[in-house]
């Protein structure tokens, strides 16, 4: 939506006088930037980047067990023909994102736009527990492998190594877990859970992954368990275009909007974007922090100003 | 099954010299003995013995809510019709029941057939953690209010009251946990999940319930989250008839059957039986303990041996 407000301010400048771009503005929407369904982010942005090669498309699996090109097969679409050669990048100048902060923190400080300085970048896991299902009342303490109790032990380690870490911003997330057969009489044979990792050092989160995995080492020998751990993506954090927060900076003292500089927690197709061009975000505050939620709202006030941000600094980089 | 073998073999030894029943022998299939489905376990028996009134069955609902009642009405019953007076006992002389132990103590020992002294009892508890849902990358550690990892940390809480209990036989069990809404990226901001705990002393379960609500409170407290806690049903455990116990070994010792007397850590339909006759138990043994589940066997040896010490003790009832 931001999107459109900002090349409908785009189209008012051209009318204006003085105006001469030159160059062409895009307004992107990207497809499939959460990975909740495919377990693959920002699909859309990295077909764009030469980080998907159609093999890509048949691995990711929903958890129905259907791939990306299943099922745009089954949509009609044709996977097929996506065979691109991606030794010739796309000639992009700039790209620009506006987009709400999916925290509190401007909110809280009550300024209506933040500059990013940098979007820390998710290693995805897939952590699968083995243990032996048997019954709750039959199975005493002592004779039990529960994958639950195993997965609630790493969970919290994960937790810990996050809390722990001295890195400059990096989180540890489970967000999904479904334990085999589920019922509140039978101890869990098995256990699948998400592992999502973020931060804006690659060094940091690899670290981290590497810490992890030894405490998971270590817990599932002392319970008696086995598992797998499935490494489903592992991104680079992107430092934003240093001359792109520049010219958003002048933009913003021009427009004498306050602004905050700020790391963005969560991805973007930005950091897509980053592999071939200059790239830099824009944030506004959505309400509570609250995201990917009915509750998620802006306040339309914060919008236009974030969107003035953006037309600003269109037209200066349209005429550099 | 076993029920139908013993049948076949009481009818035998009607038809046999000297056989003089002075009893009726019924043979009795319980409905929904799994709590599963409806979060109450034993619903046939517990019926039978007047623990359960047209109430309860409009209470306990299964995860689509829909009630006992509901269900029963949708499928051709009248439950509407289900109002006993209670208040006069049915008259039932002794009450036996062959189980498998679901555990993998005969098997490990090489022994037929056990002797069942007492039969644990389950308290079951619903808890529900409710957080903030947010943005895995975008909510830094310090800011969640981790519905998931305030669960996983009171679970390995009640694993660890039940490991450190002296009771003689104790467990603690969570076998279901739905995360809400459950996705990789995504912080729960909602989480449920059971807790089963069994023991053969009710003191004991009770002292287990009250020490866990004690780690709850902390660790919610510690978390910034809250929490609801429902207890589902909170039986009594059932010490087996000692004069029923005796008649067994005597049996036993008849038929040159060695046997072993062992606690089930599992509820039983012979628990609620126990509200109104002398109940007892055998157990035999299944592969590997395992049970609800494909994988679940017995040797068809050991049920034989199961039967025949049942039907022999049926027998010595039947003439008292």
């Amino acid at each position: 939506m931001a999107g459109v407000f900002a090349a409908l301010e785009v189209i008012r400048m051209m009318k204006s006088d003085g105006y001469q771009p030159k160059r062409s503005i895009f307004v992107n929407a990207y497809a499939g930037e959460e990975m909740s369904r495919f377990g693959m982010c920002c699909i859309g942005s990295r077909a764009i980047v030469g980080r998907i090669h159609q093999q890509d498309l048949k691995d990711a699996r929903n958890m129905a067990g259907e791939s990306i090109f299943d099922v745009l097969s089954h949509d009609g679409f044709e996977p097929e023909r996506f065979n691109r050669d991606f030794s010739t990048k796309p000639r992009v100048h700039a790209s620009l994102e506006l987009h709400i902060e999916q925290n509190r923190i401007l909110q809280d400080k009550g300024i209506s736009v933040g500059i990013v300085t940098g979007i820390c970048a998710p290693t995805n896991l897939r952590c699968e527990i083995h243990g032996i299902q048997s019954h709750a009342g039959g199975t005493s303490m002592e004779d039990r492998r529960d994958a639950f109790m195993a997965s609630a032990e790493i969970a919290l380690a994960l937790e810990h190594l996050a809390k722990a870490s001295d890195s400059e911003y990096i989180t540890g997330t489970v967000g999904a877990m479904k334990l085999d057969p589920g019922a509140a009489n039978v101890i869990p044979g098995q256990a699948n859970f998400s592992i999502d990792i973020r931060s804006i050092s690659a060094q940091d989160k690899d670290d981290l992954v590497e810490a992890l995995q030894g405490k998971i080492d270590e817990i599932t020998r002392n319970r008696g368990v086995t598992y797998q751990l499935e490494q489903l993506n592992n991104d680079t954090p992107y430092i934003c275009s240093p001359r792109l927060r520049e010219l958003l900076h002048e933009s913003a003292k021009e427009l004498e909007l306050p602004v905050l500089d700020m790391i963005s927690g969560a991805y973007h197709d930005s950091l897509m974007l980053g592999d071939i061009t200059d790239a830099a975000m824009i944030f506004i505050p959505c309400k509570d922090g609250i995201s990917h939620d009915r509750k998620e709202s802006i306040d339309m006030d914060d919008l236009a100003k974030g969107t003035d941000l953006l037309a600003a600094t269109l037209r200066r980089l349209s005429e550099e």
